[in-house]
């Protein structure tokens, strides 16, 4: 992959933000990274979506030293570097400020899970971060937000659960591609929305069983999986069928 | 109806279910039975809707044996089996993960009949399942999935309720057609959404009077219905007038 | 006014449903009356709406009688026709199942006037109709509905507040003329969706009061309104400005 | 500027309100101002955004006296001209009726800083304005609208914070050109359809700390920003990246 068509893919991906209903304005921002060569592209700050292209995106090393590219990258860009360093097999991260998404990063609350759809993507709730202390508000903020993500990890596989909340703050999600990390922000949207529904109508409910979680997570990612077509491009698709 | 009419009516009814805004990505599926032959067409697993073309559908005998057709279908394919084997007037079934009635799904609760629009299309409370239980998730599931609605179905008809809530995951639809099927899925979320707001404004709400939902049903449904213009192609139509 | 131009209103006001996102299907119907000759023309019952064409909609007399047109009406004839034949100043009547306004309507609760967009366009709170009797319900049903209306507006005059919920049912509105009615719906699902949002901020939150009602009222529609541009033809406009 | 180009930025400005989904029919006006001239333009009363044209935007003095144009000015103008007056660095006012932000408002409700989408854009609070009392409402009106926002700022910049829910009416927003204010009316309904959200799922949540507010509100708006291009035209962007 050339630096040409990894800004190509990032920029697509970052356009498709407000086709999705995911971002208002410059809400937003996907990155993409070239795991051989070391270097990830990413939206530079403040430019409207209907105006990219992709010599506007700007390509980092994972010290955020800039390659190659004339603007400022997006004002989270640390906070991606820490993401690719931390968790060696994603390939794109995706962040929005989707509204109800949001709402539980707000809050401080862990979506837990509710249902198959949420199942069919994660194995268990969307983690939120912890609140931040001040200490690490005064500090390197971006730094320090990448960092609660990889604290929360602990213990969690970031290649099974794609998505994460950080508290007060919204959603980043990830994947193997730019595209599957845009895919993880839509589809977590509709599992954050649904969940809230869900608590209105019975604020009480039971996250589902471990037995039912693992059925709908293994067909469709576990070795015996058997949803989809098994090719190797594109999204992993989704979980009503 | 040969296969060829049969994949192009369900490859057209998929394809409705972006348009109507009941699917993100592949979170649904259609399939259309004919009776004659004892074959069905559903969707293939994981393509998205705007890919479909009729001769991507699979067409299976009742036993989910694949009669026509490369790709694999639906994963939910089982479940579909078993509504066609258990009510047998039955032409077309539905599945989304449309966010009101999965809601309701998630929160493993009956939609109760709280009013006229609900009434003109079903004649008492939209039915969920039970929870299924650890043996029945570890079972062969998409089949204990249809089981447990049939099971539901005890004392009730499927030709006049052709809604369920299936419990932890989402909505099953169906009607004596692809296109009716689909239909009614639209209206479910349309009841689901407007009795969760109605809960918001009187959490004590009682459903309607058994003789206004008899009154609202039998006038769309009954011998001496009215509504409508007295054709027999095309859905049923609505509550609105 | 010919019939020919009473249809084409008719129909192009029954069209504007779907495009103000108030209707599903044929959730809903809109009528106009020609005053000097006594008749009213409706939507046809079952209709799609983008299938509509004046030539379809079905004039009758005040008695239900059909003059002319070779569809069935509306189901919700007579309940307009009472409507008619009671206020003898409203031009157009309109019918939807929005979701927020039927929320309020299945919830027999009257909607309160919380805000000043509301206050602009009705003067006092939108009422709902008494729940209908078992003979009411077993008796002529359509007829009996508007005769709750009727019922309901003892003491309110229908010129001034052109707005009902019907409980258990939904919402009609009306106005000078089909266009209006149609306005006044879309108005009021703003008005029932933002007071739902308003009660869950503030559960306890009392109407305005009546100083600040007439205020906005007077401004718009009094002897002294100093809103709009004075013309006499479209709609009344509304409260933004 | 001359009146020729304030008069077409804010008929675009205008135009920008039903495109972002802020408004139904005329349910809300921009307006701008030339500083040097002491004139602004202002949307005509009651005409619909499809049919304005920069020729039909009313030009007035700060006493509220037509210099230009034909038609009515907003209902609203006095409370334009009332914050001008007093916020001498604004050049441009937004006024919509946008459901969430109006909820807020007619809860009577100043919006806590939940989140960071919230402190991009507002060092604090989204403050609410004290209720009229009825000399207020009878006296006045629309100039004691302006003078209630006035009175509500004392202590708080209208150059930082450039958002106001008036209670019982709506939102009001500004910003140094009428583009910026549109968009920080859309940023408000975001804010405020978050934050609903967010108290369902947490009805104690405390506001952000301190810190954080400063961190975000700094980082975009402070001496040391490091957020966008440095650019001086078009609105100050967002808070995604």
């Amino acid at each position: 992959m050339s630096y040409r068509e990894l800004r190509e893919r990032v920029c697509a991906a970052n356009r498709e933000l407000p086709r999705r209903n995911l971002v208002v304005y410059t809400f937003g921002n996907v990155s993409g990274i070239d795991r051989a060569r070391g270097v990830f592209a990413i939206k530079p700050s403040g430019v409207p979506y209907e105006d990219l292209d992709p010599d506007m995106m700007v390509v980092l090393d994972l010290d955020c030293r800039v390659i190659e590219g004339a603007l400022n990258p997006s004002s989270d860009t640390k906070t991606h570097a820490v993401l690719y360093r931390h968790f060696p097999r994603i390939g794109g991260i995706c962040h929005t400020h989707s509204p109800y998404a949001t709402a539980w990063a707000q809050a401080a609350r862990s979506i837990p899970c509710l249902g198959t759809t949420h199942a069919d993507h994660a194995p268990g709730e969307i983690p939120c971060t912890a609140v931040m202390t001040e200490e690490q508000v005064r500090g390197d903020y971006e730094e320090e937000t990448g960092l609660r993500i990889v604290e929360r990890f602990a213990g969690l596989s970031p290649d099974e659960t794609e998505m994460v909340l950080v508290a007060s703050h919204g959603p980043f999600t990830w994947g193997k591609t730019p595209e599957i990390a845009v895919y993880n922000s839509v589809v977590l949207e509709e599992i954050a929305k649904t969940a809230l529904f869900t608590l209105f109508l019975d604020p009480e409910r039971p996250p589902l069983t471990r037995a039912l979680i693992e059925r709908h997570y293994e067909r469709k990612h576990g070795a015996g999986a058997y949803y989809g077509q098994r090719t190797e491009t594109g999204p992993a698709a989704s979980g009503g069928e």
